[in-house]
C-alpha cells in the first residue's frame, strides 16, 4: 500500500511540475483563488487561474491569465496598474466598468476593456446573473 | 436633409476617432475581419477585433485582442510567433491544439493555451459546434 501512496504522490508532483511549464492549461486544472474585496471592492472575486503574475518570469510578456466571476452586487474596486496592462473580456452577465478617467460604462457579453500602464479601472456586477470575464495581464 | 447626412457622418467619424483611443470596446463596435486559410490552415477564421497589432504602439504590451471563431472542420495552421506571445482562451466548442513541440491536445470550453516568443501553435475545430475563443497577443 505504501508503494501505491508514493506512486500517487509522484504522479501528482509530476503533473504539477509539467503544468509549471505547460502551454495548455485544462479547465479542470486551473488554480482556484478567491479574493475578498479585491481592489477595495465588495464581496468576493472568484478566480480560476492558468498561471499567476507572481510565478511569471521577467522575459514573459503575458504575466497572468484567468477566468474571473463576480456575483450580483460584488465588485472589483477602482485600482491602479502601475507597471502592467490589464484587459477584461466580458463573457457573460452585465456590469459597470469604471475607466481610466473615472467614467462609468455599462458592459455586457462580448465587450472588451483595457487599461494601459499607469491607468486605473474597476468593475461591478450590476446585473442579476454572474458576471464572467477573462482577465489577461501583460507587462513590457 | 443634406445637413442630417453631415450630422450622421460626423457622428460616425467621432465614434470612430473615440474608439481609436478607447479603453472600452463594445461588442457591436468590434472590427470584423475574416481571414482565409489563416496560418496555412483550412477554411475561414472569423474575427471580431477590439484592436489589431498593426495599430499598436511600441510602448503597449497588449498588441491585439479579438474574439475568434472557427467553424467545424476549419483551422488555424501551425505557425510561429517570432516576436510576440499569443494566448487562446477557449469559450465554447471543441478542438485540437498543436503545441510548441508539435504535440496535439484536445481543448474545450474553459481551457487556456499560450505560446511564448519563438514558439509555434495551431488550432483546429474538430467538433460539431463553432469553436469560439478569445485571442490576446502581447509583446515586450
Amino acid at each position: 500500500m505504501k508503494k501505491i501512496h508514493w506512486l500517487v504522490a509522484a504522479s501528482i508532483l509530476s503533473a504539477f511540475l509539467a503544468n509549471a511549464h505547460a502551454d495548455v492549461f485544462p479547465d479542470e486544472g486551473l488554480l482556484k483563488i478567491d479574493k475578498k474585496e479585491a481592489g477595495g471592492g465588495k464581496g468576493v472575486l472568484h478566480g480560476a487561474y492558468a498561471f499567476t503574475r507572481d510565478k511569471a518570469t521577467k522575459d514573459q510578456a503575458i504575466k497572468e491569465i484567468s477566468w474571473l466571476t463576480l456575483q450580483p452586487g460584488d465588485s472589483i474596486g477602482y485600482h491602479p496598474h502601475v507597471t502592467n496592462e490589464d484587459t477584461y473580456i466580458i463573457v457573460s452577465g452585465q456590469g459597470v466598468f469604471k475607466d481610466k478617467d473615472g467614467k462609468d460604462y455599462p458592459v455586457k457579453a462580448g465587450d472588451v476593456t483595457i487599461v494601459r500602464k499607469g491607468e486605473s479601472h474597476g468593475l461591478a456586477n450590476t446585473g442579476k446573473e454572474p458576471l464572467v470575464f477573462v482577465d489577461v495581464i501583460a507587462e513590457q
